[in-house]
């Protein structure tokens, strides 16, 4: 079975019926859709449904204890397990997630892998920066919460709601004639938190940029250089062992006595 | 005839046509200078339409198979064509697209056409990106369809529709004020699925950014350090080559027998 | 008491208290939360203050004149200080500050004070570019106020109003439908002023940025690049005493002597 | 006299006049100071301005022909001759732009001459590229204005009000909700239009920044790449200097001869 689930014909074949379970989400969304194919795209969905639980199954059954060890495998667990929970209460809601199977689309192409895998490799390195913008975030928010609260009730009545307005803010997004404006014509001096709080978090989120565009471009830079020196250094060595050779075959040459040959008479 | 094609004189030439058609192009959108000079702009129109054709005919008939080799021609082709339909129906949009025809330029003009290579020579490595922004985007807009459309039908009414959005939410325009707050009113949880796209589509973007910037730092930094360390590696070969040379002698100088010769008594 | 103060358990728990300070500060804005332990809140952020009190002032005593050198306890001093102002008047704003403390975390935290430290040492190399900004921000400023004050005293009326605008308008924040669309119904030639003015601050932030980001990447590639450099110097170095030595071993053989040593007959 | 205009005493005291004339022309924007010390505050200005066409003067009859070859000093020129226009009919735009004058501290201050001669030498690299955009620009104004014109008069009746839109488009301002879905609702598929130059002129300005930046960098890696190469290129030639030597001190040794001289016996 394993030989199986690991071939390449297995891998092309669940690749289709996720493109086509793609597709059949998608017209599922229309309602002209539904109303003329709506019995065959439900029966589409349900067929592929059960190959997928079959396949994961399939895996457990394979790679046993391992199988969670491979962070795409348990995407896949979650990703198919999502449709399997009884749909009573919040239907909408789970119904709308099962369109997130697609994405085990990247799970099996080799090229969308690595992409996700880049990106999710550049997440550690933002780490400390990240840590600070949550900091100054909860900080931000608690005084917006305890200024602004009281007049503006709708944007800085709650911790949440203020992390909300101030997420806002620092995407630019309507901070000024939208929230900052109407702010200031009851506080005159809540400029002096809203554009601190704007260059603040602009500044640590381009640094947070730089951070992933320097450390990019570092890996990218070692990657050619170190080749192309590990080369010259290749030659150094070369040259010095042509030069040490020469040196220990003149010293043989002439004895290597401590004391100076006798020059020829 | 391909000599006068391919002469600098007859380039020259259309370059200028190019300039005059696109000054009566854009004089044509003005009522008053329609009323006034509109006979005479519609012939130079006509006339420089005619004299493209021609040229596209010349180049057909020099080049015959081997013209739609070259995109740059095969642009001309299409923009010179798209006068010649038959202007029957959506007229104004025919009319319109008129103008795509001083985009010639760019194929005329050696640095446009250079800074356009440039450009989409940049596209292939943005293959795997770009189709993971895609797959993101179609998967949030079947969820926002299906969460949001039955009360917002204008914004997520369609597959369509939730992507136009969802496009308008990643370039942040009016995404809280405009689209997030309304729908937070009737569902309290939504920011739950349109902060995580933000975040996501934002990273995303950034990284085919940093992708491109990468790529066009390494390109430039290749063809000027390479250049500095094939001089080095030259000079290298030179002292390795004057090394083995001294040995070479001097072994020869010795007779290179497998036993150290004589020392001079 | 220094070796206390210093000690790691001591960091560790000054490190815990913030937290708890940071959540109850956090509850303190909940009605809800308020109603309920109010007095408890209140009381720990009462104890937590008394020991970060205590805290500066242990610190004090230990390091006396030299405790204001170190940015880092300038910093606590002052966060920490806030809390013991009488709140009298603005009461409101005053007790808003106190969640200010929590930033004392990142003195705390080395990680997080390493992120801050790079963040303000990125600041110096900066300041030409800000000065000029700022120059922009004043000319542009007095020209707004005295073109358009007269007919939107809301926006430019005063020196102070016309900057606010004007960073609006930099940020790109409503800088058309909002601004410069109105006032160019009273003044038709306006967007002269303010589409330079967007342009010239963009590309001035642009280059701001680009300082920093190229900075950055040479502070990086120098301590990677230098590291190897110095290797293959070594090496080179190493080439040259062989080099150096063979050659003086081969003049010892001859004497060195000023005419050429007699060859051998 | 030239003696006195070079001197840095000079240079001081005309930068504090700049310093001074700004802070007035900044006051003459309050009402408030205007109706306590407008006379002394116009009495400044004036004095001030005096001083500055003097300078100029002198400068002119110092360098003479030579006055307009230094860009700067051009620039002072028309800074200070814009105040001398007579300002009889629009008044108040001439007004405003007296406070252009304090410009010419950046042709003072040495570093910040340096930041805007930087960013002035930027500029010619993005020639091409500005061109394309400029293209890009005139071509979708015509399509916008043909297409559009009729129905939206104010955004896209004549041609410049369509570039004024869509360089608002371009920003991002509105876009959507302000211009695009409006104009939807007449041209259901003019997001065909609109979406796609989006993309590009992002795409474009977006390689526009790449490209200064890339410069940017490169220049300052040959700056320090450059002198540690030629470093090693120096040890380089060293080596191989000391190799040749020693190689020809060898072969002076055995007379050089074109047959191996006679080993010693």
């Amino acid at each position: 079975m394993q030989t199986l689930i690991e071939s390449r014909r297995f891998e092309r074949f669940i690749t289709i019926l996720i493109i086509i379970n793609a597709i059949t989400l998608g017209l599922e969304t229309s309602d002209w859709a539904m109303a003329r194919f709506g019995l065959v795209l439900l029966v589409i969905d349900r067929l592929v449904l059960t190959v997928f639980v079959l396949e994961v199954l399939a895996r457990m059954l394979v790679y046993r204890g391992r199988f969670f060890h491979d962070p795409w495998r348990v995407f896949d667990f979650l990703v198919v397990g999502i449709a399997l929970i009884p749909t009573t209460s919040n239907l909408s809601v789970l119904r709308a997630l099962r369109i997130l199977r697609v994405l085990r689309i990247v799970s099996v192409v080799p090229s969308l892998r690595r992409v996700v895998g880049g990106l999710v490799a550049a997440l550690p390195g933002m780490g400390s920066i990240v840590l600070l913008l949550a900091l100054v975030f909860y900080v931000s928010s608690v005084i917006a919460t305890n200024l602004f609260g009281a007049s503006f009730p709708d944007w800085f009545g709650t911790l949440g709601e203020s992390a909300y307005t101030l997420f806002q803010v620092m995407t630019l997004e309507s901070w000024s004639m939208g929230i900052v404006r109407p702010v200031m014509e009851v506080y005159p001096w809540s400029w002096l938190f809203f554009i601190p709080f704007i260059v603040t978090t602009s500044f640590a989120v381009l640094n947070l940029f730089i951070g992933i565009i320097v450390s990019a471009m570092q890996e990218e830079h070692e990657s050619t250089a170190s080749e192309e020196r590990s080369q010259m250094k290749d030659e150094q060595d070369l040259i010095l062992q042509e030069v040490r050779a020469l040196r220990a075959e003149i010293q043989a040459l002439y004895g290597g006595a401590a004391t100076p040959p006798a020059r020829p008479s």
